[in-house]
């Protein structure tokens, strides 16, 4: 079993806040399983790397030994929308949520190991909760601390409504806690109010309280936006290996080292190494190689990764591309066509010449050749663009 | 059955605000009985005259052949105070509240048909509700407007601490409205934000809203502040007719008008017909023997209302009482002894002949013989004294 010193580098890597580290400390020392904590809301189970940041967390805490408990909380997701004011969020019935868990298992099992995972659905506790129940769990938090996350507090100032029941999620989230007597939560960091809300409940219940752990959002492939499926600047898990490959070549080499750290399952010190290497003359393009051979191994196999690779470098035909592709950003309005985007990259001298090129099937992204003169790319994709044999450029728009 | 217009005027009189008039005639027009909602505090069954205007507007709605809908909030009462601040407020038992409810009955009674009034206890269906059903309830009013009480708006600005389940009491009270489909609420007029909900809720559930009558508070023996017992300036319907009667004759005679308008059974158009005989020189005193009677007649039985008057004139000894008694405020401090009141009212020259009149048995309050000279009066307390036979004043504590 790992030291209290060694656990407590693994878990601190990557992470932004853990509140509090002495309080993780002193239940380290009890040299028994903790039950580490992390909700997912059973609406979206399409996952993202971003999503993944959070779950190779839980990893971390499985190889130090610890046990995790993957929420769903499909409690909330059943009720739904009740302002009616969202189109967006229909309440799900018992049969999609455990469709959804399903999918979420699959996916999450990629990384986390079944046997050290618990899936809970909150509903199993909030399900018979009371009316009155709720109140007396409602009696133990303000109105003013309420107010003060940040959220709130902007639409409260800036006469935006809330609703009453808006306050009460956030009681259900920390309650999950009581019920499953975490001793350690995860969330990203927009999450950090309401993990607390579960440290302050479980003191109000008699318990003791669990240690918040927040993990920073990913950037997407654009490396500014954080990754999200509606920004268009994501990988997704259940990407095709060619796809998930390309997209992983095409991040710049600085955004390489923060997904080294927060995806990639190898230690520090190799990741370290690795970025001497670089420092003393190695191409980075090797090193991003391993990393998207790694991903792409992990969500699919090893095989894959490999046939990926060699398919990623036979499109671009080995040796040809070039290593100090130029690199532009360009904005990109309300969406921008690939004619223009190819004009503005300087690739083609005129957006003619690039509907030319599209026609006769001389233009590739990231390899791969696309004929459609209304492609269109909004804010937040990053390609690579090919012209021709031999004019390159990694272009992200935003 | 009475016209709408009798019946409107029926139902103004006394009333502080009516939300909306036109909506009440509109309900009226329906020729259908309606549901008339009063909520009562199962935690304090031992009733005042104070809160006999509520219940006396809601006879008068029985006169004009409509439903009344008692309702005990046991639901929040057997919730008690769950932030533990109060000791005050501990959760109240299923037995305490239906013996409460007995309590209550058989005052209310004194003054409701009991024909026309049904008793309801909101858990039967709160009880019920679950927690989901309390996240839908909560979904349909805002935090804002929460914060639009007046209560709420103070604490919240002042820095006081509001616990969020404050805010799920007026939504709970609001739903019984529905799950009665109350047609009118009555309330004090500190109530009408709640009452307001109600009608919101009403609304939100599909239902026509309900209509909200509040009554003013009545004021106590003092006449400037409301009758409260913690003030000590009030008369409990279970005061024996002696005590009762002599409260009331106590009263000013500006004060006598309000109670008239508030706590009479009679028509307004008597009432004006007194008010116009006092004018041309009729004594106020023998109008307000005739308030005490109708008052003492209703919550004992006319019998004991003459006896009491009988006793009344014997204490004061036929004739002797002077019809321009001398009025007197004087401040109460932290409580004015016996033997101090009746100097700084002049009645004695200094204590020590107080204390000797005391001893000799020459000291009536409200024609009753005191001789315990530690006897101490409060603010609110409004009593006729006398030393001999002659001196008396009325004297308010202030």
């Amino acid at each position: 079993m790992a030291s209290i010193a060694e656990s407590m580098e693994l878990i601190k890597r990557g992470a932004d806040e853990i509140l509090l580290e002495e309080a993780l400390v002193k239940k380290l020392q009890k040299g028994e399983p903790l039950r580490v904590k992390a909700g997912f809301d059973p609406t979206a189970p399409d996952l993202h790397l971003g999503h993944t940041v959070l779950i190779n967390k839980l990893r971390q805490f499985q190889e130090l030994g610890h046990e995790v408990q993957f929420l769903i909380g499909d409690f909330t997701a059943m009720i739904g929308d009740p302002t009616g004011k969202s189109a967006t969020r229909p309440p799900l019935t018992r049969d999609e949520i455990l469709e959804n868990a399903k999918t979420y298992e699959h996916q999450v099992f990629k990384i986390l190991d079944p046997e050290k995972t618990t899936v809970l659905f909150n509903s199993s506790w909030m399900g018979g909760m009371s009316a009155a129940d709720m109140i007396q769990l409602a009696a133990k938090h303000t109105v003013a601390r309420m107010l003060e996350r940040d959220d709130f507090n902007k639409r409260y100032k800036g006469g935006q409504s809330i609703s009453i029941h808006e306050f009460l999620y956030p009681l259900v989230q920390g309650y999950d806690s009581v019920a499953m007597r975490a001793d350690v939560e995860l969330g990203g960091t927009d999450q950090k109010f309401n993990l607390l809300v579960g440290r302050q409940l479980q003191e109000a219940y008699g318990q003791e309280p669990q240690v918040a752990l927040t993990m920073p959002i990913l950037e997407g492939l654009d490396g500014v936006q954080k990754m999200s499926k509606s920004l268009g600047n994501y990988i997704g898990i259940t990407d095709a290996p060619d796809e998930m490959f390309g997209k992983l070549m095409s991040i710049s080499d600085e955004l390489m080292w923060r997904y080294f750290e927060l995806l990639s399952f190898r230690a520090m010190s190799e990741i370290e190494a690795l970025q001497r290497d670089v420092g003393e003359g190695a191409n980075p393009r090797d090193v991003k190689v391993q990393l998207a051979e790694e991903l792409v191994g992990r969500f699919h196999d090893p095989a894959a990764a490999t046939k990926a690779h060699e398919n990623f470098v036979a499109r671009f035909r080995k040796g040809v591309m070039p290593d100090d592709m130029p690199e532009k950003e360009l904005p990109a309005g309300d969406g921008m066509q690939i004619a223009n985007l190819l004009k503005e990259a300087g690739l083609v001298a005129s957006t003619s010449e690039a509907l030319r090129m599209l026609k006769q099937g001389a233009v590739k992204i990231n390899g791969e050749k696309v004929e459609d003169r209304e492609l269109s790319f909004r804010a937040g994709e990053s390609n690579i663009y090919q012209v021709g044999k031999r004019r390159f450029a990694r272009v992200t728009l935003v």
